[in-house]
């Protein structure tokens, strides 16, 4: 179950870097490297830091299905005039995925529960911030929007809502829900945290 | 002894990263992530490489010590009015003290001294990279004032002091100053290196 | 023989970070940081994500030979007047070079063969776009000539021409040539893939 949401993770990635990449005129070599690196660059960084063998060398399946996901959005996005700012959708499924198997895979090894919530952020964070520094666009994750604020908290309910009662299965969609909802009510709501006053010197 | 001098780097590379990152009109969560990239990036580089565990991962001492120092630094600065590069001191003194404990790290796993020197640079230097890509600055150490120059020397000293009768106590406390004096006074005086002369093609 | 072919594109691809970082005016430092980020960068990532110990870290050798390079072509580079697009050549030849060791190590290590091709085009690519993103220049790889696409092309030659019966140094000799050829061809002809149409939003 976690294995085939791992999956779906991957694809939906994979087809938010190709339409942002697809903003920039790359090549399509480009454009599928962007597109695996926003695929597979946080769960990479998690199990560097957690010392596992990395998720998609040893398994193909992963890779494959980044690819072919890249490829088919590839060809929709020429057939079709999309919309600018498309890839949030898929970018906010992919964060709500990522973080939920990002936190469960550190918990699994036995990470203490602060560095487990940051394995989940970092899980769901990196592969966009690197899309978004390849593609030459400010990171997402530093636009002022709840999205890192959104994985963090989400993660935080997934390892809280166990000791409150609820199963395992009911603990992930609840907490991956909240993180898709409070993600898409950011965008579509401007919902941020305050920011730091800048000072004169 | 060596533990807690890491803990104080720690801390005072996470207060260096809030102090550049609040001169962006980041918001809270985006500033928290410099300052663990500042605070933890270089040592995380260091581990990986030479695959030991990921120091702040099994122990979250680490992880607890940059987000006090990162919060405590965060009302600080949003209460008085800071000069704008006072972050340059307290990133000279954590490049000495990760400068330091990463030539140590290494030497204690058995590399060899030029590889041992250089992981101490890079303990030195790569957390304060990733906080000025983050921050979209150019890197301190390219800025052309001596930084991983003095990191190298230090890491050096810190090598060849034994040798000429120091003991590890002193020879820390020898580099890790020599360090500090030689980056605080480029800082001061622009010290730098020659530089290339760009050629007309 | 793959040792010394390693040890060559090390010393090629750190001649191409100065070459590079050398229309930047960096000072000697900051060459050296980019000369070994662009020389050691692509096969670090790959043993890291192999999970085999970093080639260079138990080895000075490989170090010694970045080290050495980029301090030669410093000297020679001041004493000369150099094209500004000198290091192509040198950056193609080393491409070839990395994609070839950086396919076979995975093939040993026992990667499946997509992965193995993977490997190959990460090891050639990552030095290089490390050096350009330290020198703010616009990755290679991106500016739409094809670049890892005849990495990608060479590391899966390589992997089918034994099963067409070439010997396995045959069969590296035509690989790292036809990288090399495509890649000088696609600089001097400026060919390249179809790009991704942008579309009004």
């Amino acid at each position: 179950m976690i294995y085939w949401i791992g999956i779906a993770a991957v694809a939906t990635m994979a087809a938010a870097g190709v339409l942002e990449a697809g903003t920039k005129r790359f090549d399509l070599a480009g454009m599928v490297f962007v597109a695996l690196a926003a695929a597979l660059g946080g769960g990479t960084l998690r199990d560097l830091l957690l010392a596992r063998p990395v998720f998609w060398v040893a398994d193909q399946t992963y890779l494959i299905a980044a690819l072919l996901a890249a490829m088919a959005t590839f060809f929709v996005a020429r057939a079709l005039v999309l919309p600018l700012g498309l890839f949030l959708i898929p970018d906010a499924l992919g964060l709500a995925l990522f973080t939920i198997t990002g936190t469960k895979a550190a918990m699994v090894w036995g990470a203490p529960w602060l560095v487990a919530s940051l394995m989940g952020v970092i899980t769901g964070v990196v592969g966009g911030i690197l899309r978004d520094v390849l593609c030459n666009e400010e990171p997402l994750v530093f636009r002022g929007q709840l999205y890192a604020t959104a994985a963090w908290g989400g993660a935080l309910l997934y390892l809280a809502a166990p000791h409150l009662g609820f199963g395992p299965e009911t603990s992930a969609l609840l907490a991956g829900s909240a993180i898709l909802l409070v993600r898409l009510a950011a965008i579509r709501f401007d919902l941020g945290l305050p920011r730091f006053r800048a000072k004169a010197g």
